[in-house]
């Protein structure tokens, strides 16, 4: 089973590397980016049967700061 | 306008990035873990009107290597 897991900062938050992202992409002449935000994408392959709670729990635990980032979990079929 | 795009490894790219989130997974006794791919998440806010031409070829030029990684644009209403 697969599932993936995103990771944002939450609103507020300051965000050098997006600011950076979006720095280099007018640099490049690229007009009409209004914000760049960079997050994580992790990516799980899991054993068949592992449950919303355990995904859950290893974003509270580990792929998260909870204090800084939101998380959202997308289990694929 | 917003759009996110999913930078990740390419099948076949070692990970070591990955590797430790699983290796600190199994530490913390998730068992049931196969594998770990990490991968960045882009958020973007554009200008409306901007085309899918635009964004590929930000990802081109600077948000993805295409050597190694893959990408995946998102655009949301």
């Amino acid at each position: 089973m697969k599932a993936r897991v995103f990771v944002t900062l939450k609103p507020g938050v300051l965000d050098p590397q997006g600011k950076a992202i979006h720095h280099a992409l007018e640099g490049l002449g690229f007009d009409g980016v209004n914000e760049v935000r960079a997050g994580k994408l992790i990516e799980l392959d899991l054993a068949d049967g592992t449950g919303d709670d355990a995904i859950e729990s290893m974003c509270r635990k580990l792929l998260a700061n909870t204090v800084i980032e939101n998380f959202r979990i997308e289990r694929l079929p």
